[in-house]
């Protein structure tokens, strides 16, 4: 069994699991951010390598601030996938080789036998807002993180919703553009993530790129080795590149009609927008967003009221939203 | 002042709303429908004839068990539109002219001087299936009603989920088909209710007659003065007339994948469908809706927890709901 360390000035560790990087900080009581370290996640190792990466990772956080592990509260972690936070199992994850059923906390307390607590990557960043971000003080909204893939939570009367069998909030997976776009990597045909997802915006970039249209974007992504980031996104448009502005301005729309349908359902405070694409273009995408999704909500009274706004804690939300999930299974654990 | 009569034996009166109909029903303390009465709306005769028409139907429900308006606790009445709850006034009404700003609660008070809980009418469906139907012994689930338009109602952890502005569950407006077919009667382009709702079905099956489609429709019209009901459509699909069920298969294929976007934001135990179309073609439309929808949930696992079911109150949903929201209205009154 875990180790109880009932101390509330001690910090709690919050990791970020990416398929490219790992972001580790540690997290004080107050979700603060104390240190943070980062590394390649090298997914090519397998999980036994990655765990270990995500070791050394928390290692030089710690290091970086004098700190020793025994001084570690409890552990938070998000991957990208489904888990049963119960068990501390990573179910699977999104391209990553032999991420099938990885008991993750278990690992994990071979380093220190503290509390882990293993929760879904969009998730941390969720609580992450809630807590310390744009969601503050909010007791009802959705977040939106537009990156490679498409995920949100759902924070209903001020906590994360979870649904029936852990996975509310796969908001990603509604379906916009019925019989539209199938999905790479195992999305769903038709759901915003086909349409409007990083992977989505490069595969309509890559095709307008085959059909002969000239871009400024083969420049850009050679200084990045061939790959087409989000910041080679932002350069495209500075430059006014035709091509990037049509395949970003239709990403824009169909991200509204699908801001409208949430507001629709849910009818929350806010839509609060994070994830690469967000974070590079900014305004640039929320804008439209804005505009499309209040052009479609069918409630007209006081729709001032719903805000949609960028996310604050950018790529720091993960970590810090894992670290204070950490420190909430502690208390929970405190208080047994 | 409303007067306070805080026996827990004493019915209270659910209404029902509707645009072609008006249902009012005896309801017991333990949920049970003691007598009802019906009356055509005649929405034509404006507020005022409207909830004159209303208390009549009341009466008529109340002499039928030979009970006096002063045996009544409370009033509990939905109507097709938004409304705001705290001060009972209907702000305005799906094709009923003149419903803007109506104070209903006062109206109805004139009658008999008990507290009145005014409430969207799908919104009084979903807690009559949720405290005495389909939702029954459930935490989370959704209530979808397909009829004229598309309505439903959340609920998340046993409770109704109102959202911020009071109007979660608008989910007939979660839009489907991006750019897809504008919707009659003021709803959203592309919205699910835009494309499967009973007049969105209408208008494709008009078009095709109009397009000198072969159908035995016009005949089955002809013996309802023309109307395009619910039950024209189901005797259509029983002569297996071929217009008739192209156009409800397409509807039923876009309703699974609504239901699929439902499953993947909400994960709910279940779906619970009812309206006039659900009613009156049952496991015919809900077989291929469950189809589609369970091939586009994102979460495979457990997948057979998550049920996609008919509504089991009928059109007596919304008058259960509405005297088990008056009921409670009425409980808060007397623990004040």
């Amino acid at each position: 069994m875990a180790k109880k360390n009932n101390s509330h000035s001690t910090p709690t560790i919050g990791v970020d699991l990416g398929g490219t990087k790992i972001l580790a900080a540690v997290v004080d009581a107050g979700g603060n951010v104390v240190a943070t370290a980062k590394r390649a996640t090298r997914a090519e190792a397998g999980p036994e390598g990655v765990i270990e990466r995500i070791i050394k990772t928390v290692e030089d956080a710690l290091a970086s601030v004098k700190m020793a592990k025994e001084q570690v509260a409890a552990i938070g972690i998000g991957v990208p996938g489904p888990v049963d936070a119960g068990r501390g199992v990573a179910l699977s994850v999104t391209n990553m080789p032999g991420w099938v059923n990885v008991p993750v906390a278990e690992m994990l307390r071979k380093w220190q036998d503290i509390p882990v607590a293993l929760t879904n990557d969009v998730r941390a960043a969720c609580m992450g807002e809630l807590m310390m971000g744009a969601g503050r003080g909010l007791h009802h909204f959705v977040s939106v993180f537009v990156g490679t893939g498409i995920g949100g939570g759902i924070v209903i009367n001020g906590q994360i919703y979870e649904g029936a069998r852990g996975s509310a909030g796969e908001i990603g997976h509604m379906i916009t553009m019925a019989d539209g776009a199938y999905a790479e990597g195992g999305g769903i045909r038709g759901g915003i993530e086909a349409i409007a997802s990083r992977s989505a915006i490069e595969r309509d970039l890559r095709a307008g790129l085959a059909a002969g249209r000239k871009s400024i974007l083969p420049q850009l992504m050679a200084k990045k080795d061939g790959a087409l980031t989000s910041s080679v996104l932002a350069g495209a448009v500075e430059k006014g590149d035709a091509l990037t502005i049509e395949v970003l301005q239709r990403a824009a729309h169909y991200l509204g009609l699908h801001a409208a349908s949430l507001i629709n359902a849910f009818d929350p405070q806010a839509l609060i927008y994070g994830g690469g694409v967000i974070e590079a273009l900014g305004e640039w995408m929320l804008g439209p967003i804005r505009e499309t999704a209040l052009q479609h909500v069918i409630n007209r009274a006081r729709l001032d009221e719903v805000k949609i706004v960028a996310a604050s804690l950018g790529d720091r939300a993960g970590v810090v939203g894992a670290a204070l999930l950490a420190r909430g299974a502690l208390q929970k654990e405190v208080t047994k």
